[in-house]
């Protein structure tokens, strides 16, 4: 089994775990090396950063995905550095991987744009972690603003903003608003949670661009719907964790007190990228050929988030259906060179566009159909639980969204942690020290 | 409304909990103190630490709970300082609470006994945060045994230990040799977790020590089957993050290499109780009156874990039906003070005796008849079940049982937090400095 071909593939993402798979019935021996233990669907990541969903609602351990694939090693580390010349991927542990072939597909995280400071004021949404610091954030502000005492602080504490009007920040708005509006009700004594204000804040000219004009104003006529204030053509100045700053035009600008400000805005290829000795874009994402291996290494091949690829004029966005076709691609390509045929050009087929917005809302492009409201979201909602892995994982978010129709709750509204709300002392650190310490 | 007697109750356990709802249709106001935003069935806290069940299964929000009780408020807060005299409780947060009438239930925490520098090697389990740390520990050793190159590192990776043969320590014994035997079954490659060796390590003469000796004796031999090895009468002399040392009797002592060690021997009352100028017993649980409340301050009242009370010759335990009766009765106790009329002495009704062991193996005794096996795992399955809190978290709970007793699997197998398994290196700190800085 050793004198196999030995593949690496880094990160157990779509492409990497789609890759892993389609060599499944091939003569080569996989490791798959993640530093998390698990396939995440981070589709529906939001979810669990609102408390719609549990963590392992979405996520399922590698090894357990793959356990009856017996040309697999699933191996838990993180990659530290990579010789192409020498074919080997070294670990953080100590270990050493000689490969045959190398697929990198270490996807992505959120980026602040040179403003780095920005990120403990305003957490981003790439991880189950991310998620779930955005859950005791937004949990705790309510809990914050029912215990303060000054009328500004509690204000400032009912005041949210969701930076970016991409998938992911249109997601989060609206899904806030909902929480505030509903779920929350008859909670409080001496709040009104539905008094909290929720801002999309969009510095281009309209939400979700990478849609049509006509699902744009569609979407924010929804978001609007439900509660959220949809600002556009307003770059954020400077975030701190007080609140934000937001140019005006003609060098005026607006402050705005708000401790839960969420970031939604950028996102950068994952640093792995640079491991590599190959050209990369503007946002780290590595240059590859046609058929996904880099130039001059055709056994190195890098895909999905992390891949930079063009199709005529358009890049291949960063979503998962192509995040799976590339992986796939990588599969079928590694076959062909086994048997010495020349590997196929990768070439995306595009679906369409979903984004969802909240309760009934969503919006869908399927190039000539477009379907918003209702319609978008039951579309959405099907193809989200039908693509989400494991038949366990995909019953239970069934269950836990049918619960969540009926009743407006939302089950998942646990702040770990011991928590010390200091109200209206204006304590800065508000996002959880203590967990860690508890889990020594 | 301020013009009616203000109840503060602190902790938000079965014992507050029920105490706040035995209130419900009184004039009073109360004011529900916890520092966290959550109830916790603590009796299905174990199935959180071995991956059966994820957090939000077994906890429900309090003021989610409470919603529709008008006469309560509930506050995130942690209780710093009690004036009994001035009737006036002290949070963390600078509030203050005046109270006419306080009730203190906020349970126990685990003990070492002396051995605080074991808490880090061996964690024990009494929230939320330590259930998911356990979990962390118990799915890292295995990836870590696959990654050791050097055989005895890997065998002290696959080493487990529980100390205290408490209902706590046999659930996790028993339900950590399912999952080694079963769960993970064909996921490892270089493994076989089914070699993994799980103690039970009991100081005293046997397991369940609560129960009469023949349910102790069919407890162990349940264990037996499931693949625990069980030690009775031999004391835990150390334990270090490398492994630990048992008394063997005439000096002579074992040394066991094992890196997962968990803290079941030992529970003590909450440090709140020593705020209350009030005798306690040696293990600072607070010795209370006939009526639950605390000698000359016929207004204070303590229940749950942290109260020390005596029904004949026996010490009223601290289990789940206790700390609710307690709590109910304290509403009477108040209801009756506010009419004048002589509180009524506590009285404990003990119904029985219940432990669970693993799959289809647990010991019932209800005073004369007494059940184990099959019949005695489903008596506790519908009895926990039944009594769990929240519709959904019991539709859930059963669905996740239903799935994990026909598959073997258990669902929440995720790992927080990015991993560097540092394999055969020797690392010390292996339960995860990560999470809270990711969380930033």
């Amino acid at each position: 089994m050793h004198g196999q071909p030995h593949v690496v593939i880094v990160g157990g993402g779509f492409a990497g775990l789609w890759a892993t798979r389609a060599l499944a019935r091939d003569a080569v021996r996989i490791t798959l090396v993640d530093r998390r233990n698990h396939h995440l669907f981070q589709p529906l990541l939001y979810q669990v950063a609102t408390a719609g969903l549990s963590a392992p609602d979405i996520a399922a351990p590698l090894r357990h995905i793959l356990r009856r694939q017996g040309n697999v090693e699933v191996r838990l580390g993180e990659v530290t550095a990579i010789d192409t010349a020498g074919r080997q991927v070294r670990l953080a542990d100590g270990g050493v991987l000689d490969y045959d072939f190398l697929l990198l597909a270490s996807g992505a995280t959120h980026a602040y744009f040179g403003h780095d400071d920005w990120a403990t004021a305003a957490p981003g949404l790439k991880t189950l972690e991310d998620a779930l610091a955005i859950r005791r954030r937004v949990l705790l502000a309510f809990e914050r603003a029912e215990a303060a005492s000054d009328p500004d602080q509690r204000a400032a504490w009912l005041e949210f903003a969701v930076v970016g009007g991409g998938p992911t920040g249109v997601e989060l708005a609206g899904t806030l608003a909902e929480i505030a509006r509903h779920t929350l009700r008859d909670e409080f004594r001496r709040i009104d949670p539905a008094q909290a204000r929720v801002r999309l804040i969009e510095a281009g000219p309209r939400v979700l661009s990478s849609f049509p004009e006509s699902l744009s104003a569609k979407a924010a006529t929804q978001l609007r719907r439900l509660g959220v204030e949809v600002v556009t053509g307003r770059p954020v100045a400077h975030i701190d964790d007080q609140g934000y700053t937001l140019e005006l035009g003609d060098g005026r600008q607006e402050r705005v007190p708000a401790r839960t400000v969420l970031w939604a805005a950028g996102v950068a290829a994952s640093p792995l990228g640079a491991l590599l000795q190959a050209e990369r874009d503007h946002a780290g994402r590595v240059l590859v050929g046609p058929d996904l291996s880099i130039p001059g290494r055709p056994e190195v091949f890098v895909a999905g988030d992390l891949a930079s690829v063009r199709q005529g004029d358009r890049a291949v966005p960063g979503v998962a259906p192509a995040a799976k076709q590339m992986g796939r691609h990588v599969g079928d390509a590694i076959r062909a060179r086994l048997a010495s045929r020349p590997a196929p050009g990768f070439r995306y087929r595009d679906f369409g566009n979903l984004a969802t917005i909240g309760r009934m809302a969503a919006v869908v492009d399927l190039h000539g159909l477009k379907l918003s409201g209702i319609v978008a979201w039951w579309f959405w909602l099907v193809a989200h639980v039908f693509f989400l892995i494991g038949f366990r994982n995909r019953l239970a978010v069934l269950t836990n969204w049918a619960w969540a129709y009926w009743t407006y709750q939302r089950h998942a509204r646990i702040i770990f942690g011991p928590s010390r709300p200091r109200g209206a002392t204006g304590d800065t650190d508000d996002t959880g020290d203590a967990p860690a310490e508890r889990r020594r």
